[in-house]
């Protein structure tokens, strides 16, 4: 067989993979966010449909930050994978913690939509749940982080335990913000939608430093910088 | 490791997993659109589903309209990335803004196959409530040409800061094309519908360009042209 | 940079990009069909769940026929993409109008599920809604083989207009098939979803051909009887 | 065509695409799932939010279920794929069962979800629903390392027929299992819920084998133990 026809053939190495399953979860995850948008017909009858879309506002907020959440866990998921060379069982484990998070995020988005508005008891109920299921989401990379600290020949070349260190305590601070949020949440469930938005926006922020180039890699960047 | 033993093992590029997510939730969206076909039993009832069917025919129109828009997007969104070489933090901003619009159609998709037909005031809030989210979708590409035209680097070998403008130039057209459609819609909506079809065929046609040999390549095209 | 940074980095050609898009389609649509499977709650009360389902028996012939449908196409149009070495915009339309009656396939299949059951006129509107979404999935394909027979320099060497045009009178059987059986389908409802998951495992078999080495190709077969 | 050039368009080999394939249709039935945690607006009424949730904590106990055993699937299916080097006729329709049962799975799990609290015959029925789809899921595994024992060839270099003898009885355990389950959900549904966890639990430990490095491999383990 010719060098050709190998270079024909390929197989994706095992991060690729593990990134495709993720990225599928988290593409079908951001797009059934939609699904909550429907307008029940009895909403509007022979009303204003304009009124009827415009009463629900929280419903879009909602879908907004949940797009922007998961858009922004996509990102970050893909430069940490990036930095992987290979997944152990435990490294598969953390990321399925991970993606059960994000796949079960559109169900507390639906109650966010539906109830934040409408006050009282079942508002803080609703913003809680969608902070306990960002909590969920944020509970693994540190993890993951301190695994590839402890496994540092899992990395890709280039990254090493002081690396995952540092990583592990900046993917550690997500979980203590997104409890504070939750518990704000039970308080001021409007707020806490406020809060879950500018978190979002924070990681976002952060995120951008996660894609420069890697420690030690070509000054001039243009085959590195943006490597993955 | 032998050099067999490497090929084994790729990893793709960043582009192209920037592709894979985008694939993924077009590929989502499309196939969501779908469930707007669903026909609610209690329309039926005991009386004659064929009537029940062909009563509906705006839901098939704007069905075929949003199918239609979303594979030209996805044929378009192909053949931008192919000219990009790596991805920057603004170049994934946009691109999520893009997925946001793609990700969003199929709820004016179903309010237009809803209150398109009945008329009214509702049906000119249905149409531009699609007419909104399709300049949402239009927004990003000339954004995108902008800011690969201040930094060409970020092209692929064979495309500089000149091609960028052009392309800059011709993605800009969609804006304006569907901020008119959209006023049109308010007062028209059931040809502002014929207008977004009209719209996505003439990028349809204008995605033949698109898919031409790249500027400057070989000219027998065969290996180039319809390179990715 | 070296060859083995080149590894790192491959973009995929552009029919590997065409068949991730047709892929996510394809897999979303018979993902998709589970939800026609749901039981409305009304529909059990307070009696017997097994006689609930138990009735429902038509629902689970017209999943099984729609998965296996869906099955087998993707299946050959896996086959018929590892033989295009290229798409031009032709091919890209043709394989739009395919996904296009892969992605629509859910709705025909819950009409079938629900009124081919119940007898009359609906059953046979119902499964002749399912013959014509059938009938546009057969038709791109002696289309897309007529294309490749006039430009046969898309097609992956080892295959030319002759292999074309032989592949485009094997792909044109299905359409007169499927018209005769959404014809019977007009009679015999239940005929006819018999004929369609016939048409399936036909197509089944014929796969099987597809999925032989290509011609003139090493007789051993072990590099490429299954090669893609 | 310099080589850099080949590099640059490559085709992914068949199992990589077969895995694309699957791994979509496991990435959309593991979201879906989500589906099933909405919450029917009347349930909830003016009454309390967290009382309604309590309420159906049997949906979340499936939920996980459902959402660990499709994990784990996935697990496992990514093993066994790095192992066939190429796949065949009868390959490619044990998989197809395998993802039968694997898009299905959201089906009986919601009926799980909605009965098994009530307890009563239905509750029964829906636990022995649940336990049919797992054994449907549980059967193609050894059917496919038969087909590899007789047919080694199909496997990746390294792997024997001795070595898919040991798979097929490995993999042969999980039908037996699931039918006593599905026998005791008869009796006692919801120690059948427990016991579906418990084999997804148990199957979560053996795949941890089944990630160990390749028999005969590099026993430093780093370039082949989590190979793919």
């Amino acid at each position: 067989m010719s060098a050709g026809h190998e270079e024909d053939l390929v197989h994706l190495s095992t991060t690729s993979r593990v990134e495709a399953f993720s990225d599928g979860v988290m593409a079908i995850a951001i797009t059934l966010l939609v699904l909550d948008l429907k307008l029940p017909n009895a909403d509007v009858g022979d009303g204003s449909l304009l009124d009827a879309l415009l009463v629900r506002w929280p419903t879009y907020a909602a879908y907004l930050a949940a797009f922007l959440t998961i858009g922004i866990i996509w990102l970050n998921h893909h430069t940490l994978i990036a930095k992987i060379a290979r997944f152990d069982a435990r490294l598969h484990w953390l990321n399925l913690v991970l993606l059960l998070g994000v796949a079960t995020l559109p169900f507390p988005t639906s109650l966010v939509a539906e109830y934040v508005g409408k006050g009282g008891a079942n508002a803080s109920v609703a913003a809680a749940t969608y902070g306990l299921c960002a909590t969920l989401m944020a509970l693994p990379w540190s993890f993951m982080w301190r695994h590839l600290r402890d496994h540092p020949e899992l990395l890709e070349p280039g990254y090493d335990a002081t690396y995952a260190s540092a990583e592990m305590r900046r993917g550690g601070i997500g979980v203590p913000i997104y409890v504070a949020a939750t518990i704000v949440s039970l308080i001021q469930p409007l707020l806490a939608l406020g809060l879950y938005a500018a978190i979002a926006a924070l990681y976002a922020v952060t995120s951008q430093g996660a894609l420069a180039p890697r420690p030690g890699s070509d000054p001039s960047g243009t085959a590195d910088g943006g490597r993955r």
